[in-house]
C-alpha cells in the first residue's frame, strides 16, 4: 500500500501576530515546519507550536529562512557572505532543534523556507550553502526537496537523507521545475483538478509537464497549505481523497 | 441632539501579518488610531490604513507606543530617558502625519498605545513626556485621555485641545480610573450590558463606579475594538443602540 | 573658481551601537546624508545627528535603504513590490524631513543607500521606482546620483534637480560605472593617489577609466567615508588638497 | 594561593555594529559573557566570539536578556508573562549553548544582562524565573550571581552551583546591593581605588559598604568592562594588580 506525507508550514506568528490556523492543520497534516525567527516565529510560538505537534504525533522540522522578519522571507536576498548565511541556517536549525528535544519531540527534517528556498532550488552554490549547513547542525535530518531541483542534486551530493516533496497546487515545466507563478494556471485553484494531480504524481508515480511528457518522480510528501480558510479546506478535500484511494498517511521520517 | 465618536485602533498588521479586521471597523467607527511602527504598522500598512479611512471618510490619528515590537507595546517599560522618549513619541507622530498629509487626509489627533497609555494615566512625569512630544509635533492636534487620568491633567495644563474617552466594556473604579483587569467583572463581555454602561456615560453623562459614587463625565469618544469577531459584531450593536436612542455618530475632531 | 562639495554617510548608528566618528566627519564634508532607519539609525540618532550638522552648518539630506537592519542595506533584496518599496523610501525622507524641519534644518537632497543605490543604477525600472518617491516626497529635493547610471538618467527623465557624484576612492570602467570591488585596484587605498583621482575629476572635469578613454563630468560632490579612523584621515587630506588647488568647499545645495 | 576570575560581557555588535574591544579584553578576562541576540549579538557575531574565546581558553557563558535590541537590554520591561520569559531564557540559553558545542567550546555559566539582571536582583518573582530558566536549559551550568540578591537566594534554593560576583568600579550599600549609579561617588572611575577595592574584596574577602559595616564575600569572579579605551586600560591595571598580589587568574569554572 501507498503512504505518504502531507507537510505543511507552521508556527508563523511573532509575538501578538499568527498568520494561518495550524490547530485545524495539525488534524490534517502529518508533518510540520516550524518557522525559526528569521522570517516569522519566536521563541514562545516555537515552543507552542512543538507542543501542539506532539501532542497530535506530527512530526516536526525546521524551515530556516533569510534573515528578513519586515518581508516574512519572500524577498529575495543575495550578498551575504556564503559563510554567514551558513551560519545563519545552523543557527537556526539549532535553535528550533534544541527546544524540540528540550520538549521531547526532536527534529525529523530541514525544508528551507521562501525565497531562500525558491533561489536555492535554481542557484547551486547557494544549495550547496543550505546543504553545508544541515550537514554541520545535524546529518541525520533529512533534507525536503523538489526534485529535478538544485537543492536536491547538491543534498544528495553531500549524503543527506532526502524526502522528495510534490506540490498539490502547482503546475510543472517540462524540466521538472515549477512553473513560475506568473504563468497563467501555474496555480491550481480547484480541488478537484489539486486531487487528480496529486494522485497521478502519489498512485502513479508521474508528474505531468505542461507541454511536454511526464516525469518519473518517487513523492515521499506533498505540499499543502493552511495560511487562508480556503486552504485548510482543500487540504483536508486532499486528505481524503488520498485515504479513498487506499493511500495512507505518515510522517516520512517514520517510514 | 447628542453625538458621539467611536474610535477604534487599525493598521496594527506588519509586513504579512494583520490583526482585527479594519474593513469592517471602518464601516463602524467614525475615528481610527493608526499605528505608527514601533508597536506595529510599517510604511505600507499605514499608508493603506491611511487610504481605506479617507475612502470611508473615517478621521485618522497617530497611535505612539514604546518602540516594542516584540511585545506589541504591551510591555511596560521604564529606563528610557525621557527625552529619547519624546523624540520617538515625535517622530511617530511626524512620520504618519506626513504620510496622511501627502495622501490627503490629514491627522486629527494622538492617542497612546498600550503599555504607554495605562503608564502615562498613572504617572504624572510620563504623561508630561508624551504631551510634551504632542505639542512639540503638531500643538493643533486633539489629545485623547481618559478623565481622571495624569494624561488628562498634563495635556490640560499644556493647553492641548482634549478628547474625553470612556471605554465601552470596562468598568471604573471610584476615582475614574480603570477597574483593573484583574478584577471579576472589570471587563465587560455582555454586549446589552456594554450598551446599558455607554448610553449611561453618553446620555446622562455619568460614570458608574464600582463600590462609588456615579462620577460626571461629559464623553466625545467611545473606544471600541475590532480585533475578535466578537468585538466587530459589539461595536456593531453599540452603534445601533447609540443611533436607536437618537445619539448621532461623528468624529470628535469635527465638531 | 571652482566649487565642490564633499558628502558623507552619518547617523548611521542605531540604539547603544554607533559606526564612524561624525563628529570628526562633520568638520570635513558640507554635505550628510543621514540614515532613515530601515538600514540604520532611530529616531534620537535621526535627531541627533540633523541637530550636529546644523551647528556645523553642513547641509543634511535623506539616505534612503532596503528595510533590512540586519544587512546594513548592504544585501541586494528583489521581490519587493515597486509600490511597496515606492512607500518605504517615501517614508524615511518624509520622516527623516518632518524630524529636519522641525529642528529647523530642512533636507536638502536623497540620496539612496547601499545596495539599493548600486541596484538603482544598474537597474532601470527600479531607478524610476526610487525617482517615483523622491518626486512624492518632495518634488524639490536633490538627487545624487553618479553619472553614466540608470539613476541618472531616470532622474534627469523625471525632471529632479541633480547633483553629480563622483567617488574619491573607487575607478571607474570605460562607460562610466564603478570598477566592481572584486577588480585589482578598483578601490583607491593611497591618499596622494586618491587626491590626484579627484582633482582630475574636479578640476579637469575628466574621469579617468580603466583601459578607456576618459569621460566628461561635471562633479557637484565628492563622497567621502569616515567610518575607519583612516577613512577619516584620508578624508582631511583631500579636503586640504582641493583648498590647496584653489578649489571652495561648499554644499551643492547652496550653489 | 588565592586564584580569581575576570568576566567580561562580549559579542554585543549586531550586524555592521560592534561595541567593545573584544580581541583586547580576550586577552584580560578569564571568562566571557556572550550576547545571545536579544539586547545584541546575532549568529555571525556569536559564533565568531565563541571562535575567539576558545582560541585564548577563555570560558565562555550565555549573556540572557529581554527581547530589547532598541533599548540594548538596558530598559526595564513588566508585563511579559513568566513562562514566555522563561522560554525566551531558555532558548538563549540552549541557542548559543548549541552553536558553542558546535565548535568544540560549550558553555560553562549564565549570567543575566543588564536591567534583566538588576530587576532579577530586587525581584525575588523574576530571580526564581530565570533561574526556572537556567535549570531547564541546563542544570550543569554556573549562575553568576551578585551575593546579597534575590538572584543568589533562588538559585541557591534551585540547587545551581553559584559563582559570586563583585565589581571592579562600583560601591556598596551596606545590605549588600550596589549603590544605584545616581548616587554621587557610586561609580568609581579611578584605577588605583579600584583596584584598592578589588583586592579588599578578594584577598581579605570583605565589601567595604558606604556607610556600613563591611560585609563577608567570597568572591569567585570580578566584573570588568571593555566597552570604552579607558575600560580596558583599567581592566589590564586591575589584572596586573591582582598578579602582583600573587592572585592567580582562571576561568570560575575550571576551579
Amino acid at each position: 500500500m501507498r503512504t505518504i506525507d502531507l507537510n505543511c508550514d507552521m508556527g508563523e506568528g511573532f509575538g501578538a501576530w499568527s498568520i494561518g490556523d495550524d490547530a485545524a492543520m495539525l488534524d490534517i497534516a502529518t508533518t510540520a515546519n516550524i518557522a525559526c525567527g528569521f522570517h516569522a516565529g519566536d521563541p514562545v510560538v516555537m515552543r507552542r507550536t512543538i507542543g501542539l505537534a506532539r501532542e497530535r504525533g506530527v512530526a516536526i522540522g525546521a524551515h530556516p529562512s533569510f534573515a528578513d522578519l519586515p518581508g516574512f522571507g519572500r524577498r529575495r536576498i543575495t550578498g551575504e557572505r556564503p559563510e554567514d548565511l551558513e551560519t545563519q541556517i545552523i543557527y537556526q536549525i539549532l535553535s528550533l532543534g534544541a527546544l524540540a528535544r528540550l520538549d521531547g519531540h526532536p527534529l525529523t527534517h530541514v525544508k528551507l523556507h521562501g525565497a531562500l528556498s525558491n533561489m536555492a532550488a535554481e542557484d547551486a552554490a547557494l544549495a550547496e550553502t543550505c546543504v553545508r549547513a544541515v550537514r554541520a547542525a545535524d546529518p541525520g535530518l533529512i533534507f525536503v526537496a523538489l526534485p529535478y531541483s538544485e537543492s536536491w542534486t547538491a543534498a544528495e551530493r553531500a549524503g543527506l537523507t532526502l524526502a522528495c516533496e510534490v506540490f498539490a497546487d502547482r503546475t510543472y515545466a517540462p524540466d521538472g521545475r515549477l512553473m513560475p507563478r506568473s504563468a497563467p494556471g501555474s496555480v491550481i485553484h480547484d480541488a478537484a483538478q489539486s486531487c487528480e494531480h496529486v494522485l497521478e504524481m502519489v498512485v502513479n508515480r508521474r508528474i505531468p509537464t505542461v507541454g511536454g511528457a511526464p516525469l518519473e518522480v518517487e513523492p515521499d510528501t506533498i505540499c499543502v497549505h493552511g495560511d487562508t480558510p480556503g486552504a485548510v479546506t482543500m487540504a483536508r478535500l486532499l486528505r481524503r481523497a488520498l485515504e479513498a484511494e487506499g493511500v495512507s498517511l505518515a510522517p516520512f521520517a517514520r517510514r
